[in-house]
Order: C-alpha cells, then structure tokens, then sequence
C-alpha cells in the first residue's frame, strides 16, 4: 500500500524510532509529527496528553497514514487505547512500550528500566512487566540527566560519558541482566550504553524491536508498500527547534524537509 | 518589626537567596513558600506565572510577612509590577533581577549572562542592561544543563565540572569581565565557576546583592528585626520533594520545619 507511516512524539526522541522503520523498511514513506510547542509530554496531564495526540493522529490519518506510530512514552502510555477506539482497524496503532515488553527474554532474571522522570514514576514499564513477566526482578531507575544532554548535541562529549557512568553505577543498576532504555531520545547514546554495560548485560534495542513491530503488523494487514525505491520521509514540529533540525538531518543524512505547522489552529 | 520575610520560588532556587538573606540579617525570621507543584516556571505562560505568584504572596502575607522576595527569575520577570500593585507600600516587594542589574559595575565592557532556556529567551536581562547600562556589551547564553544537575544532587560531581567547563568555554563567554548567574540555582555552583572563570572575570554575588538590598529596605522602612536571637525559618512546599528537604538541610543545617500545604485548595 503506497501511503505513509504516520509516526508522533512530543518532541525529537521520536526520530529514533523514525530512523529504525526506516532502516527495517526502507521502501516505506514515512510522515513524521514532533509536537515541540508541547515538549515534555512528562510534565502535562494524562488529559491534555491524549488531547494532543488525538490531534496529531486526526492530522497524520487525513495526510493519508496507513498506521500510526506512538514513538513517545508519555503518549504511549495514557493515549494508545483512546487512538485504538477511533482508528483502528483501518489505521493500526503501535507504541513503544508493549513491543519491548513482549520481547524481554525469559531467560533474564533482573531486568533494568531508565527512563524520565514521569516515566519512571507513572510505574508504566513496571506494571507491564510485572503482569507478562512476573518472575522476573525490576529495578527502576529515573535518570533525568540524559534527555538535556542530548538535548544539548553532547552525547558524544565527556559530560555524557560521565553522566551515564554516573546513572549505570547506581546500586539499582548492579544486578542487571538486561536494560530497558526507556525512552526514545537514549538509543542516541547506544554506543556508550554498551560500553559501560560490558558484554554480560543486554541492552535492548528499542526502537528496532518497535520497527520489526511495524513490519509484522503492516505484513499481517497487506499493507507494505510494493514498490522498490526508497520511501520518502517528511517532518513537521508544532514549534521549530534546532534540536530537531539537527537530529533529523543527523539521523536522515541527505536534505530534510522540515515544515512548521499549528495544526491546533 | 518582630514579623517573618516572605521569600518564595518554583522549588529549591530561591534557598540560595534565603540562605544569604539569613547570612545578611541572622536574626529576621524568615517564611519560604517553594511551589514544586507548577514547577519549573520558566515554561509556564505569564499569566499562570502572575496567578501562582499571587496566590504565594497573598498566602506570605496572610502568614504575617512584613516583605516579599520573589526569588525566582520568572516570577521576578513577569509579577513584579503586579505584586507592587497589590501589596506596596505596606509589604515591600524585592525581586532577584534588579538590584543585580543596579549593581554593575561602571568599569564592566563585557558582561555575561548565564541562565535557563526560558529566563535568556525572555531577554528580560539583556534588556534591563541595555536600559542602564548601554555601554556594555551583553554576552548571553542559555546553560539549560546546569539545573537537572543541581537538582540530581551532582554540583560536588565531574559531571558539574565538566558541564560548567563546556558551557563556560563556548566562545560567547571568552570575552566577559563579569558574569551574572542568572538563575537562582547557579551559586550552588560558586565555586566551581569561579575555579573556572580565574580571577580575571568577576562573577556576581547574586543571593548576597538580593539579600543587602532587603536589608537596605527593610532599614529605609524602619522594619528590621530589633532581636537579638537567632530567626526561624520555616519551609512550605505545594508538593513535596527530596531535593527541597536536602538543599534545605544543607543550608540551614540544623533540623528544618517542612511542610507540604496547598494553597490553592
């Protein structure tokens, strides 16, 4: 089916997930929404959380989505049965917390979860896991730091290596035999992840795990797109930011398109 | 007067301002009202920054305050005039922008201007010194990194080091003879900013500028404390958090009185 892949968060961590479908699914277009006049979703209420989203969606599903990705924690957690009830089945709905909830190994024992500090605190990821995987030992771990470092363009500098050390050498952290970056800005610090990790800790791969996700589901549904060039990939915020402009022409290489537009007008 | 100051911030901020008010008058009593339930500031809009403030000082005086101190850079931006409007000439209103602005130096070239994402977009610095002093050359830059640190509990860490060292060494701030903190968090990090800085570059005592200026209004007024004791200090909080209870602690030492109190309820 040659139509888009409608993918939504509040901010650029979205862009990791953005990048994984279009790694795993390189014919696909996708359409891209960052919410940045709303960023943090962390910090709104569950309320205007889904009001938002259900915009985004409305906006995503009449640009012509054929699925609608929820590539932010926040949304994901309070807003994916409400866009399920309006779109589905004509227009799945993924997010990226159930995908990687049902891929931890059950041979892991002490599984690790990081993530903001709402996301932490709302318990999501515990929840989940404790109901799928109840044998298994979560250790929960804010880590509040690593969003503005990024945020910065320093992920590469010894502020982030320091920074991370810092978070992963915390007694919670010790005991672990996976980790659960849960958050979409922290695949940018994959590299640094696994080497303060070491080779006896796995870190779950995120964002690929949710784009195998998409494929399955676009599979199972008959919807992938046919054709053999490569999909386009366009951009809007709500608010422009150099942030996202870097990070997306980072992560998309050639030229991006990147309109700013208040769908909330 | 035998009557409490009334200091109040979005969280923990204005504790360095308290602290150098108590340095400055040991023996005032002192009330701080921290409102960790909207913080942070910065990303509210003006108006939900007045009602808040409001809401804070009409609680202050209502608690017996003789002045308020709004000690926190947002609220110093955009509820000045209307807490003046309401409570002046009985309850002098203080702010933690102005008399910093006031206490340039004449033979300052090149100033620098450190603070939040929101308080350096704002301008409200760059344009108070452009109106009194419009011979020197202003040098701003937003430092958003250097809270979440302070709030993490690392300003004693590599990570503040390494942080106020990037920041501090972006060519915007090779030039400056002084730098103003711009941000009530930021003389947690005194130390580390002056190690950085040398002895070339000057950087603003803000909390003790704020804190000689309550004690000259407060003398003008004929409104100082004639005790001789020690003052109290009590904290109030709209939710409570363990960074407030640590920084507080750390600051005023001995066992301090916390208690969460909403006072919009």
């Amino acid at each position: 089916m040659n139509k888009p892949i409608g993918i939504f968060d509040s901010g650029v961590g979205g862009l990791t997930v953005a990048k994984a479908i279009r790694d795993v699914l390189p014919n696909e277009d996708v359409i891209y929404f960052g919410d940045t006049a709303h960023l943090p979703y962390g910090e709104k209420s569950p309320e205007a959380i889904r009001n938002y989203s259900m915009g985004i969606a409305d906006f995503l599903v009449k640009s012509g989505a054929k699925a609608i990705v929820i590539a932010c924690n926040s949304a994901s957690s309070v807003a994916t049965e409400l866009l399920r009830e309006n779109f589905e089945p004509q227009v799945p709905v993924i997010n990226v917390i159930d995908p990687v909830i049902r891929a931890i190994n059950p041979s892991i024992h002490d599984i690790g979860i990081i993530g903001t500090r709402a996301t932490i605190g709302s318990g999501v990821y515990q929840d989940k896991i404790a109901s799928i995987h109840p044998n298994v030992a979560i250790h929960a771990l804010a880590t509040p730091l690593l969003v503005p470092v990024i945020e910065e363009g320093l992920e590469k500098s010894e502020i982030a290596t320091k920074t991370a050390e810092h978070y992963l050498g915390l007694p919670e952290m010790q005991k672990i035999d996976a980790l659960i970056p849960g958050c979409t800005h922290y695949p940018l610090l994959t590299d640094l992840f696994n080497q303060i990790l070491g080779e006896e800790t796995v870190l779950m791969d995120t964002p690929n795990i949710v784009a195998q996700h998409v494929k399955e589901v676009l599979t199972s549904s008959n919807m992938l797109n046919g054709g053999v060039q490569e999909g386009s990939a366009s951009f809007f915020v709500s608010d422009f930011t150099p942030t996202f402009e870097r990070i997306a022409r980072h992560f998309f290489r050639k030229e991006i398109q990147l309109s700013e537009l208040d769908i909330w007008k």
